[in-house]
């Protein structure tokens, strides 16, 4: 029979770009920047009841009205579809159509639904994000990965949605719970011993500084972070390949987050994992110069918890791995590393074939 | 202060393309085609009870096991966030991971739903539209728009996502319900009322082998709408102009559409919502050629219904316009045509202001 075709071309889209501004006690004087810089859109802030006990939404907004979403009870459990849903019906109410820009305020969760409520709401609106701790200022302000979690699995929805702006203030990491500050650096340690050995040891070196969160130390911080996370994702924005690398230790860390029903925190999880990469890279035989010892050093020095919780099984995690995102025939591959600063990619691919045996023996080590 | 600045570059995205192909009774050999032009991927569909019982679903997969979600019950009021959360878990219950393509088999509400489901699936798959009434075929499958609909207005959740192919089949619009097939058909006029007074004529001189559901009129129908359709959306994919004159009687007819409580169909709806338009064209002295007659009689043709509801106010509609997506300070533009066939654009403005009210008049007349 005849087949009549038509072909459908999309344009490509223009290349783009976005500012990251990084200092100490910018909030203040930041809604006006906004307003400046975004003139003429409507502004919906999404924060969290954390950030404002803290006093941050205050201090951002001042004497502004802007209508604002409050999430309630802050944190992973809340980062739901039925927050989504709350906040896309807020919007609805204030009457605001496309020409909105939603503001996030908060640390990855917020940053995390902020972005995937601009993303889908009235089909896409742009987000800024004003990150406002470790994890958040670190990582997940930074390349446009939004999403909520399912009953099943962490950004089970979400989308690609880059942000129009960042603004990191330092000196908001003040007022951050102890255990949130400390797990949030792990990322910072990953970044480091990705792709940058010189950051590795400034990390090593000042330590202290760091826990004592010394503005300056954190500006720095802040700075290799931006730069490391940065440099990769306008490499590879939508994560084809090399962006696979900012997953160093989150497939065995994402399984032991979702497997603690989130009891760990993010960063936490992905202590648990960067230590099983080290173990797994001991196995495939790339770990002569014995590098996992100051990994393991440095992540105990953030006194980040590095054993399992107690009822975790082998199968358990197995079974999670399974359900990576980007598993492919059920099975994901591992980012390794080949030295501090450097990640083993050959070939040019930046995640490698484990074997689940392999895995297997170094979940029970971890367990 | 001292402030650091770091720029991340979003690099452009290539130009791509999808196919649309149009054929009778290509169902029933198109899943090894589809086999075929995505191999290597895992296959997901999404079809709703009206498609099984037609069979259909039975004719595209053959003998094939494929894990399928089928949306209960058919229709708008499925097209919500619990639909779109069913489907994902359903998925993750199968292990599907981002190797995965969505197939799409339905009419509008389906192909929607496929769509956005496919756009937030771990943030992001494939999807393919089979649809099978005569709107999904004349506008929803082309274009990528996609969404669910909330409590208080429709696809407040969506986003814009490209089809990785369509396939049309002519012959499943046999089997589809009366009052579906007729209200989707407004479709159809509408590209010919803004695109191509050809087709127009062709429809006229047609309507009664189209109300028949003569196969080699309905294929002549996939053509132009297709090519019209298309022609639009690769000029201009993301609504930033030029796709704004598909909007041509949407702008009342979606608040009607709203207003009904969904009791009208969606053409039923764009019906009204073209006579408003071809009212607005009076009022403002666009339509002295008298085509709105012309128009008029081929929609009575169809049969559709052309009066509001018995409890619509003025005030309850107005309300609804200005909840248009596309509202800027609760105001949207509208589309407007110079003639038949002619899209009226003045400075290259697809939409134009028109003051509340004329609109208000307008909507009094159709009350």
């Amino acid at each position: 029979m005849a087949i009549m075709e038509h072909t459908v071309n999309i344009p490509a889209r223009e290349a783009g770009s976005y500012k990251i501004s990084i200092g100490t006690g910018i909030l203040d004087s930041l809604w006006a920047k906004i307003e400046a810089d975004f003139a003429g859109c409507n502004k919906f802030v999404v924060t969290d009841e954390n950030l404002v006990s803290a006093g941050h939404l205050g201090r951002l907004l001042g004497r502004c009205e802007v209508p604002t979403y409050i999430i309630s009870p802050a944190g992973e459990p809340s980062k739901s579809i039925d927050t989504l849903i709350s906040i896309i019906e807020t919007m609805e109410k204030a009457y605001l159509g496309r020409d909105t820009i939603v503001v996030g305020l908060g640390g990855g969760t917020v940053g995390d639904i902020a972005g995937f409520a601009a993303s889908t709401f009235k089909r896409g609106v742009p987000v800024v994000h004003i990150p406002t701790t470790t994890v958040a200022q670190a990582d997940s302000a930074i390349g446009g990965k939004t999403g909520v979690d399912s009953t099943m699995s962490k950004n089970a929805f979400g989308a690609f949605w880059h942000p129009a702006a960042v603004y990191i203030d330092v000196a908001a990491l003040a007022t951050l719970d102890e255990r949130q500050y400390r797990a949030g650096l792990v990322e910072s340690v990953k970044h480091a011993v990705i792709a940058d050995s010189d950051y590795f040891a400034f990390i090593e070196e000042n330590i202290e500084a760091i826990l004592a969160r010394d503005n300056a130390v954190l500006e720095k911080i802040a700075d290799c972070n931006c730069r490391i996370k940065g440099g990769v994702v306008e490499t590879d924005p939508n994560e084809q390949n090399m962006r696979r690398m900012l997953n160093y230790g989150h497939t065995i860390g994402h399984a032991v987050e979702s497997a603690s029903g989130y009891e760990l925190l993010h960063g936490e999880a992905v202590a648990i994992g960067i230590i099983g990469a080290g173990l797994i890279e001991i196995e495939v035989g790339l770990a002569k110069d014995g590098r996992l010892d100051r990994i393991r050093q440095i992540l105990e020095k953030l006194g980040v918890p590095l054993e399992l919780p107690q009822d975790l099984t082998e199968n358990k995690l197995i079974d999670l791995i399974k359900r990576d995102k980007k598993a492919v025939n059920r099975w994901p591959k591992f980012v390794l590393t080949s030295r501090i600063g450097q990640v083993y990619c050959p070939n040019d691919q930046w995640a490698v074939d484990v074997e689940r045996p392999i895995v297997g023996k170094v979940l029970r080590k971890l367990l």
